[in-house]
């Protein structure tokens, strides 16, 4: 897939392979936060403990902020792939931007589900993927690195269900104009979810996570992630942000 | 290991452990720049279609920096598992300094190979680990973050040297009081090194490649990264890296 080329953004095999490549390395970061406590203390807005000074937010936010005003600086907000978590404070390139072509409909960045990606990430996946419940201090930094990765994975994979969305209209936009102009959102959800589809996702993060959950070498020691705990949080919550994504921009596609 | 408690930062099993889980951070990392050419312009210092203004340096230094710039107000570099590619750039901490009880020889922070350690990177384990050579000029900006996240754990496992000497050092003082006082180098290298020890890493580094490397659910799809680049990249340059970390910091070992 390249981004320069729409023809290979809009290839549903292509979509595919991305979307298949993307678990690896949403389970590779799983793994590197599950060797780490859920430390709570990382998530709370202006704990007493770890206070950022003119900072209202948490630690995480402080040093998620810092990453995306950084990266904002490298153009990584131009690209239609990628979602910023603070888009009021992205700042202006400093290298000439990059002409990509128009593959997504223009308000495709409006359609930001990323404060509820981060909420579910910390109320409903950390404490899944995490080594224990508890705090760790002197670890609050490689924490909160490793949160950063996790999260921008997942809401690049979230996200991603704009370019599904667009592929799928482009290959039948009769049938989705009608619903669009109805606002037929169950008949959108209908024709955008294939169970088989689905369910092969689920057999494959199993094997994954069997296979890249424990040490090959010594499998008698801990796991890093189960299998039913991957797909407990693909399915109740990565699969279903990613049809929220791909609806709330069916639903405003005939605007332009 | 625990940084806040010296007995289990230097006790040898635990080192052992946490340089076998570091096998693991580095493979998946690679695995993930594999997914890219060479780019070999992110490397260029000063290049003429991707200049920064008001500074010195490739594409990568300037992300890398500021990326240090960041973790150095949250404490990064109190941690003496963390040695950083700009130490003259690094900011005072925003958050109240962790007292970490003194584990290595004052000195440790002055030994810092990672001028070398990014010139081997980018020279030597780039071109194993690129899906091809050549650029991907919109993906400069993943690539910088993913050779910065490559940079810190080959950092930090080669920098461990420096617990393994000091552990060493305390378990045999007399033996190696004798080497350092006749600044014997070749002494040296022969007392920490065990052949049967590095056997083992490579048949394990062979295991690890063999699996993280192909998809599980698709093994006819291409490698991400085999066991023969791995071993040769452990072998050619992360252990004797290692080693170099080592001795620089026992030949010191008496001054304080
Ligand atoms: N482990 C230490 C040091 C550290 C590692 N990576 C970091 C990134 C940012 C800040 C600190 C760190 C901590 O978490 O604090
Ligand atoms: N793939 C784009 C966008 C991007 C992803 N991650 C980034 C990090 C920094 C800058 C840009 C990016 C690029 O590499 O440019």
């Amino acid at each position: 897939m390249d981004f320069l080329k729409p023809g290979t953004v809009l290839d549903l095999g292509n979509i595919r392979d991305e979307l298949v490549r993307m678990e690896d390395t949403i389970i590779f970061k799983f793994i590197e936060r599950s060797h780490f406590p859920t430390c709570p203390t990382v998530y709370k807005e202006n704990d007493p403990n770890l206070q950022l000074p003119d900072f209202h937010g948490s630690f995480l936010d402080w040093a998620l902020m810092q990453s995306e005003m950084t990266h904002s600086q490298l153009r990584r907000f131009e690209s239609p792939d990628q979602t910023p978590f603070f888009p009021s404070k992205i700042l202006k390139p400093i290298l000439p931007s990059i002409q990509y072509p128009r593959v997504l409909a223009s308000y495709s960045p409006e359609i930001n589900l990323n404060q509820e990606i981060k909420d579910v990430y910390i109320n409903q996946i950390t404490p899944l993927i995490s080594r224990f419940d508890g705090e760790s201090w002197e670890n609050f930094g490689s924490v909160a690195t490793i949160d950063i990765e996790c999260l921008q994975s997942l809401s690049r994979r979230i996200h991603f269900g704009k370019f599904v969305a667009e592929a799928k209209f482009q290959a039948d936009r009769a049938l989705y104009s009608k619903m669009i102009l109805e606002q037929d959102i169950d008949g959108l959800y209908q024709s955008i979810t294939n169970s088989a589809v689905e369910e092969k996702i689920m057999e494959r993060l199993c094997v994954k996570a069997e296979v890249y959950g424990v040490d090959p070498t010594n499998k008698e020691g801990y796991r890093k992630i189960t299998p039913a705990y991957l797909v407990k949080i693909y399915k109740e919550l990565v699969i279903p942000l990613t049809k929220k994504v791909e609806i709330d921009y069916l639903l405003r596609r005939l605007e332009c």
